[in-house]
């Protein structure tokens, strides 16, 4: 048995071990129902090699793991010009904070908190209805991941529609310095809809692959992005995809990553692998709690971290 | 001739050819007469190879460069028992802010922000007279840059003493906190010298080295620090080493690195080289503006960003 | 002719002559269209004797005035549980700051900044329906004015409706701390409109009578508010009316008062005299300016500052 | 007895009996050692008629009511020249708070929060050295109070400027925008010593006379001040004169006042007396928790409040 799949499996064994687990998100039920017992555990190598642990074909609600995918997009369609919009910088702030809004008149930090991704939303919504911004994001995942089985959670996106006044406000607060284009609820109805994509550690390691070879698939060989965009969207995951424990991540990760509340981890190692872990239970920011503990032994393990050998 | 120093002497070429410069810190005599068309680059690759340009031998005000290696120090003192005094995530904020020293009860977000630097520097001192702890961190910058020639510049602490008056408010800030053992004259004194010291683009390089490879020196097979520490200190470096313009740093370069408002910058690419940029004038951020450029041109077309291929 | 009177009208052919007038309200196109040139004064004494100076019988969008009276219609229905849904402290930030509201957990600072006079509203709500609501406070208004000719404007109701984002945003972020009851739109609907009631300074004079004379009409001997109520009432009038020109307003002219931002004042004068004053141009605070100035010179000339001979 | 020797008596009387009587001051060891179970009041009216209960001839440290004082010769030294070094807004902020300072790029926000207080006194010793600008101060002081015996208690203020880091900190932060014209080490000398006054009850409120009084001593006939700036002084008392309490006390008492955190509280009842009240148990915001429940009880039971009948 090849190293790789040994080192996923030890880890994943003893991630199911473990008593500390977190706290599972408990704000709508469709979360709360989540086992805090799971944990999957994926990497795809360069050459295609599948290593997986747990859980890993178990879908599960990706929620802010989807910014990746929309930031992406958004910089297709608009390029550079996106920054007009939204930020490049840590937060220090957690990941559904408005103060950091008002000092800075409208604009977000970075896309990986929730009002930059509200603003991120809004610039793929522009000339669609929302339908069809979700097709083209729902298109995009199927495409990246080579599957077509993905699909949006519709209870998960109407119970966070209904109870998200946290993001309603913070969507209203930007439309009041302009920084939004489309009606609030629009842009609001794509953006909840889109974080409640669900998808299993194989899909999302399989949609992160471009991130981690230069913008390019390399068992297809098709290209997504130019590859100094797959760069910068990693130093982007790196400095903010972790709210105020992105410092945390990168210390003791050293990979670049974004985390949703579902529990789910994207992390690229570039040059390598892309990995997807996922497990429940959150620690105090909102991150996956074992998902990064089983991160950080595997790039350990693999001497994969970008800060050293 | 080597690709590299073909490559660094284009750069600093083209840099010096360059008009827009920044702006040259002003607060203190001593920094506003540096000259703002002065550059300079110096890599020092994994086997030893030198390359330089321009002014790579000219000595100026490291500034808060010095703070990598006093965080170096007192990790190496303390270890983990570092992190009760000091966070290690982004701030978010200007690096002499005071904000986030309140609503965090008196310990800084990170050791790059003046008021971290100035806990770690708190740290140092403990048990020592500030002339006892000055002498260890000159030694050590000594040992690392295998150079007995690096000195304070007297006239510039003397100078940042008499008019720091924002970094004595921070002292004075985190010691209403219990933050500081030290008195805080103690404190300020050494910080203020050990940012007053002044290293040569070279100097810098070299001494630098340990973070590239794994925390021991290549050529002398020296150990500094053991290989997670390097890579954990380049994380912090990452995310944290350039202010509120740390996230634009790692978007354009894509290395970890640290800036001081000299317009040094020490960047390290994990297992290839160890770096050193200068220009005087800063950006808005408080970084070189040219430092930032060259160091940027050096990674695209040596290829070695963190990121990605 | 009666001291008072000739003194109101002096005033009014002053400020009617003044240049300097500040600037009209513009964010929606109801308040823009006001006449920057109107003033109007409004004085009615213990004994019932009014003065008027100017466009006294003109109705005009009352806005934030309106707060007065939700806020004492709230205090009526919930006694001093009223406390436990907003605060009494000077905020020290623009009237529809979010600031405060992140760092006090949903709570707004007092009744009279935009979040507080939102959740006041609420309380008002509570077991109705906004048109019932509405009806309650319109009632409560044309008692107190002893006139049935008092309407809600439902032009400017239904623009703050259209664009009122920062509105919007408030009280869906109060919502996600629990400190709303009622359906967000709900209340929102209520205090748009009730914002958006147009009343002449006679009729805003007569309705503020109460809080002169210890909660009582003094000419009907109805008492609306027992005497402690009304002295609290004027004591937030005082130290919260202004936004962050309370302290100004408290400094310049010495009365309670309470603006909007259609260009309208109360102020009490306690035992002695109601005063309506308005003028659509404002200051940077968003206080009427001729207004404030014009009861300056009233309670100057009148000796009425709460604050000493 | 008339009636207001017996309303004094009998608050006095209740308040010794009751067993809620907040924290002392125990920053420093002097304050500490007050008496938690010391109360006094004294009154005098506009005839000079003087009403006292408790310890109302016992010397206390008068700490922050100090300020009203220095204020007051500020004002007499540059008149509203002083407003471009200090604002005159509450500050919604505890009274040693930081985080305004940064957004009001160090121009405090009142002359009663900490950091206001310094400029002010910044102001007082242009052109002296402390040692004069102290003498200044405390002749005034024996002046107002018609007795020459009071003094600094130096062993407080020993400890204030030992232990005053927090003091220190909004200094030089102050010092580094440019707001402080002397030497931070010699402003700060005469703010720790004002503050280390020592006054009774009797002592402060004859100091306080002229305030309700039309800037003038009723007794003597001597004026202080010109009528205008006695109201505008109230006026800042009443909105800034409990730190983020102000309201509070607005609400409940009805008068302007100055509390310190040695417990004393010197009120303003306009045009009828000068109050002080002293308990040395503070409530959570700082100020004497006894004190302003025994000027609740006077306002009430006298009919003083400014807010009405």
């Amino acid at each position: 048995m090849p190293l790789l799949q040994t080192v996923v499996e030890e880890i994943a064994t003893e991630m199911r071990s473990r008593l500390d687990r977190g706290e599972v998100a408990s704000y709508i039920p469709e979360l709360a129902r989540a086992n805090p017992a799971a944990f999957g555990l994926e990497v795809i190598d360069a050459d295609g090699e599948v290593a997986l642990g747990g859980d890993a074909e178990t879908a599960f609600s990706i929620q802010s793991v989807s910014k990746v995918f929309t930031f992406t997009l958004a910089l297709g369609m608009v390029g550079e010009r996106l920054w007009k919009r939204v930020g490049r910088e840590p937060s220090g702030s957690p990941f559904n904070s408005i103060v950091q809004l008002e000092r800075e008149r409208g604009i977000p930090r970075n896309p990986f908190i929730n009002a930059g991704a509200i603003a991120v939303t809004d610039v793929i919504l522009s000339g669609h209805q929302p339908r069809e911004a979700l097709g083209e994001i729902l298109r995009f995942l199927r495409f990246l991941a080579d599957d077509p089985d993905i699909h949006i959670d519709k209870a998960v996106a109407a119970s966070e529609q209904r109870t998200g006044f946290r993001n309603i406000a913070l969507a209203n607060y930007m439309k009041s310095y302009g920084v939004l284009d489309n009606p609030v609820e629009h842009t609001l109805g794509v953006y909840f809809h889109h974080c409640a994509i669900a998808m299993s550690c194989r899909q999302l390691a399989m949609a992160g692959r471009f991130l981690a070879h230069g913008g390019r698939n390399p068992s297809t060989g098709l290209s997504v992005v130019p590859p100094g965009r797959a760069r910068r969207i990693n130093a982007v995951m790196l400095t903010c995809g972790h709210y105020d424990g992105s410092g945390e991540f990168a210390y003791r990760v050293g990979l670049p990553g974004k985390s949703g509340v579902g529990g789910g981890i994207l992390a690229i190692a570039p040059g390598r692998a892309s990995i997807a872990a996922w497990s429940p239970g959150l620690d105090a920011s909102g991150n996956s709690h074992l998902g990064r503990i089983a991160l950080e032994a595997l790039t350990k393990r693999m001497g994969w971290s970008i800060f050293g050998p």
